[in-house]
């Protein structure tokens, strides 16, 4: 396991979702296997639970934790070939990243998507410079396109919680202030696309996600047909695909509350935080027991610890 | 002990004399205690000595330390509940705190008084709710009212320096030129009220601490008098409690030198640090062989690793 | 050892190659000596390769590893004696030079020319506080005046390189859009005085180094002139030391290119980076694979490593 970046990487998905049980039962168990290793976690945008979430899992597994914030620890790093560097940025990611990749046996890296340029941000350019450059295993702690570890913690939650053995699981976008990245959606539809659930996708016209993301996902754009005996609703803002990093609807109408709920089938509501309470959804939705935010994010270290397990095992 | 804010949390004080002489002869000794422990210190203000004497005592103890910098690390933290979150607050206090309780077994935070609204500083609002939504014990590591862990060091620098069974103690108010919050004098006037010691207040009218941490001390508004015959000279700025967060007053007159000290019975000078020179405090006071400011924040250490040692002793 | 700032402190250079050798071929050999010892860095400025490489050697070496940021973690510092404190220093380093070292074994420095005052910063003077006030051993992780641990990994790099007893090693100047501190170019300058190399420095008129750190080396002002024959070449852009911090020029003709490369025995090229590619070295030059730039970083975890495994065995 060379790199973390789509739901094909992880492999067969029943064994991932087997690990992720052992790993969850019993995380300090592997404890050897990070023994003299070091991950460094880099961070060009902030973040809580996946700063968090990923330290925890490598210590968890006997590893040292190295956080680096690119812009405030360090400086602002170049990321264009050929330039001749005379600006505010002091060093190339051709020279940070093989340098970072000799400190360690283990990259993350959180670099959100810009919104200036569709394909720079759709080739993964910052990503892909790390797999190509830094010599070491790389995982996407939520890049241009992606969130694997938000969505393999998703599944997990939904098979945690799954009374049925083909749950229904509705995507929704939601209203936010302002344009989000599509990483989250990008990359849950992968995973539900790849597990045995029945899933929809709801959104308003124009914020159809990329089609090498939604595959063959029903997309609905009536919010309240497609909620309709739904097991889990999996809320989430994203700008659109189509007009780049627009918002094109601020729509309250949109925000998950008690009257889309009701239509579900007593479903559960999930969201992978930070949640714009009242834009997103109502707060009597996100404070019901039927709320699985906090077990999702919880989730978080275990997905990243299997991850992390099966690249140190490859260095075995 | 599910938190520590308060003198009443550590429960008999000579019991945690002699406990902090043990950890500090030979801080190592529990290392065991804390493996597969992990503590998360959270930031809302800077901090040097906390920051650096909470993870030093969480090590000793054989923990993992992880910490967070909120609005630097992460993003800034909604904390009132019921808003609709489209301003430039991303997440909520009532997400945040059960996730980062998820990820960790004990947390310290540091939220300094905003002196915005006396009620909300004083009801301890974000600390309470770290209490209630964590599920971990937690440590005040300096918020709105109370510094626990600097008031215990104070009382074990104290303990460890005093030559008389019942040394006066006085804690004088000194000018600076920024509102400075009441966490510090209401702590120490609490730890000193609850210590066998003779403790005196002196401040200029107006500097009234709340009634609650004032307790049965000594309130002396003549700051010579207050000084005669003391053993231990404990110096700090703060702002008006009763004009909430008003700077009545920047007399260089309360600013303690060698006038003052020269009433007293040779007493050490003390301070919680930082310290603005010449302001708070001469040169000449703080350079002496009798400025305990450095063994005080030496013991920083030392009260740290006794209050999370309990804690871990608690989830055995 | 006490302190690591200049090639005196480390002693014998064939004894510290040799050391260097060992601990790169096995790391984690002396993970026992940093037991229950723990190392704070402190970086006043920004850093990459010393942030991580440092943090990696203190592991490596079994220590619990620190990192502290002045102006982001913590507040700014004061660090001139006899001031009133009413400005926006809360602190002064008086106080928290002892109090940092209170908490830990080992110090690490980052703190670099502020070009305000040639002789604040050429008598280090915030480094010689930390040695004076702090009670511990301190290294020089960039400081005014040099960068020891980048000139012992150089060595290193050119020792491992090398394929002549001695070698030609040529410093040159090379052009930057901003005015950076001589720390690095002293420190190179100093060290290579004192190896077993044929050492020449190149740079435009009034870019004359420090003449304690110039020494015996040949200073040429014509750069091709330098470079014929070379077996390294080591480019660095410095501001003025005579008309202190002043950019007297920027000559792209500088620029290390293969034009220059082209007289040289088909030299290695070297640069501690972050570098500004196109400004200080052409990218055919640094992406050509006689360029160390890589493995000379990768080095830095092996010379910070060696000072604090010589550190550590001095407190046994």
């Amino acid at each position: 396991m060379k790199k973390f970046f789509h739901v094909s990487d992880i492999g067969d998905l029943d064994a991932a979702l087997r690990e992720a049980a052992w790993v969850k039962a019993d995380p300090f168990h592997w404890k050897s296997l990070g023994t003299d290793k070091t991950a460094i976690f880099i961070f060009f945008n902030s973040s809580l639970r996946t700063r968090l979430s990923s330290q925890k899992a490598a210590m968890n597994l006997g590893m040292n934790a190295i956080v680096l914030n690119v812009g405030a620890d360090s400086w602002k790093l170049e990321t264009q070939m050929g330039v001749i560097m005379d600006g505010d940025k002091p060093e190339h990611l051709r020279e940070a990243i093989p340098v970072i990749g000799s400190y360690c046996d283990l990259i993350g890296v959180r670099s959100f998507a810009r919104f200036e340029d569709r394909d720079f941000d759709y080739q993964e350019t910052i990503l892909n410079q790390f797999v190509e450059y830094s010599g070491k295993p790389v995982i996407s702690l939520e890049s241009a396109t992606v969130h694997p570890c938000q969505a393999f913690a998703d599944l997990i939650t939904i098979d945690q919680y799954k009374t049925k053995p083909r749950p229904k699981v509705v995507l929704t976008w939601a209203p936010h202030p302002n344009p989000l990245p599509q990483a989250v959606p990008n990359s849950f539809a992968e995973w539900m696309n790849a597990a045995d659930v029945d899933f929809v996708i709801t959104h308003p016209e124009g914020y159809e996600l990329d089609p090498q993301f939604v595959g063959n996902a029903r997309v609905e754009y009536d919010q309240m047909k497609a909620f309709e005996g739904a097991d889990f609703i999996y809320a989430k803002s994203w700008a659109s695909y189509r007009e780049y990093g627009k918002v094109l609807s601020r729509d309250r109408a949109w925000t998950v509350s008690a009257r889309q709920m009701a239509v579900t089938d007593n479903a559960y509501f999930m969201h992978c935080l930070p949640v714009r309470r009242n834009m997103i959804v109502s707060d009597e939705v996100i404070d019901s027991p039927r709320s699985l935010v906090i077990p999702e994010a919880a989730n978080r270290v275990v997905s990243a610890q299997v991850v992390m397990k099966r690249m140190l095992e490859a260095m075995q």
